[in-house]
């Protein structure tokens, strides 16, 4: 089923209407994301141990946008996870894109579904980096984890990669390096002047995951988020939002698909050739064409 | 002007169109790209210097899409390159997002414009990180440098990155710290078995731009760029194809804004109230909402 959400088309479809509305959803989506290197990998299969020995059935997504222009995924992080090759209580994918580069945005939501709809109990979504798509697919899970190294703390570069905001939890993972009690002080730093805030201050946690210190700590955090959304009804509120976005994002999709069937059309050649001879701008252009292709 | 083509809006149009098909386009845009820390903009500093020394007037954009939530550029950049501050025939200025997401990918090339019509010989643009905007950015420009670090040269960080297809130029940057002949080497083994390459193999230069070490080799290696894309024709292509990519752009925007029209309308909320009650599945309310929208 995964296959076909990640390829699309008809069939995707069908999946995606068998698969909303299961009879249970999904306990607890959690996604996990950070700059290339952090440690992703290895805390999501730390995670899957914390979740497993809790019992719970547990899906994971790594999700990797590659390359814009040659596609494909990578299995790196499949193979980082392999402790829990044999378990059958652990179900682990990678989703490459989907044609389109907002694709993987398309897909996520309805894997999360599919995932819901055979039994998981905690969906893990892990994104390789911290690029625009990242951070969207990181804002379809309940609770956000922005997993950083020590190092990583200058203001500069964390207000660039935009993670701030999207953070439920903080993790300075490979906390035994120098400078994780600095990069955790600059991260409380940054959210004392977080105007954004609310009623939830995200905690910053250390944890090595590869050794496993930290990760009970790490673990009780994501159950105490969960249980914080419950309590204040922002896990419902959440949920509708990324509902309707997801609505928003598919609408555009379609829009963007009848645009480009355009392409090729008598009246698309004719206002190219007027652009190609800088006899319109590009913006008269596609004023141009949205009238043709409105008539 | 710069700021009315960053706001958008009427005004921006304005500008637009009385910076189209100026009696002189730009000689040169080049792009300058790779992950943040790599050393980017004291890089462009040297490039300026280079470009001076042979007289061109030089307009550098430095691209920063920032938060996706927050926008705001910031200005560290610019203070790397306090070098030029007082040279008149140096125009330096960032840019930030434009309301939404793509609006940096859709002010960059009229930005471009703006700089040719007031005169500029070369365009530097300068992005922050290697996200999907980064990289679209970067392919506005005639040449692409794509700057790494020593280190850098793991192969699967580098087909994440997905910036071999847009390389024209490699620069290993800081390449006095240990690594860089291994670096340089990985990309000239990931070169050797690029498919997709033309009859232009991007160089892998090493340079320390802190010390000026190899800037005159990468300021030729640009120059020669440029002259094998005007002696091939493909300058006039690679243009031609950039405007219509734009137009597409554009064109986009302009139905996605009309989309956004709807949210509120009576048809959008009755649509939303059956997707919230999960009688409807994201795809089966978007395509209710199209055609809602088209009757």
């Amino acid at each position: 089923m995964l296959s076909l959400i990640e390829r699309g088309g008809d069939l995707a479809r069908r999946v995606g209407e068998l698969t909303f509305a299961p009879s249970r959803a999904v306990d607890h989506v959690v996604g996990i994301t950070g700059a290339p290197g952090a440690g992703k990998s290895t805390l999501t299969d730390r995670l899957i141990g914390a979740a497993r020995a809790d019992g719970g059935q547990v899906g994971v997504l790594a999700i990797d946008p590659s390359s814009p222009f040659s596609g494909g995924a990578i299995l790196g992080d499949r193979i980082r996870m392999q402790g829990h090759a044999l378990d059958e209580g652990v179900f682990i994918r990678s989703m490459a894109t989907r044609g389109s580069q907002g694709g993987l945005a398309l897909a996520a939501p309805e894997a999360i579904r599919v995932l819901a709809a055979v039994g998981m109990n905690l969906v893990l979504v892990e994104t390789v980096g911290v690029g625009q798509v990242e951070v969207e697919v990181a804002g379809e899970a309940d609770t956000t984890l922005v997993v950083v190294t020590p190092g990583w703390g200058d203001s500069v570069q964390a207000s660039k990669a935009g993670l701030l905001e999207v953070a439920d939890i903080f993790v300075v993972n490979k906390a035994d390096r120098d400078g994780a009690a600095e990069t955790r002080r600059d991260l409380e730093n940054m959210l004392d002047i977080n105007p954004a805030m609310g009623d939830w201050r995200p905690p910053v946690l250390l944890t090595s995951a590869a050794t496993g210190a930290g990760i009970d700590a790490l673990w009780s955090a994501v159950i105490e988020h969960r249980a914080h959304l419950e309590a204040t009804g922002d896990l419902a509120i959440r949920r509708d939002r990324r509902l309707v976005d997801e609505m928003g994002r598919i609408l555009v999709h379609l829009v963007e698909r009848d645009v480009r069937a355009l392409e090729g059309s008598e009246g698309f050649e004719a206002v190219k050739a007027e652009l190609l001879g800088r006899r319109l701008d590009p913006y008269q252009a596609a004023a141009r064409l949205l009238e043709t292709g409105r008539s």
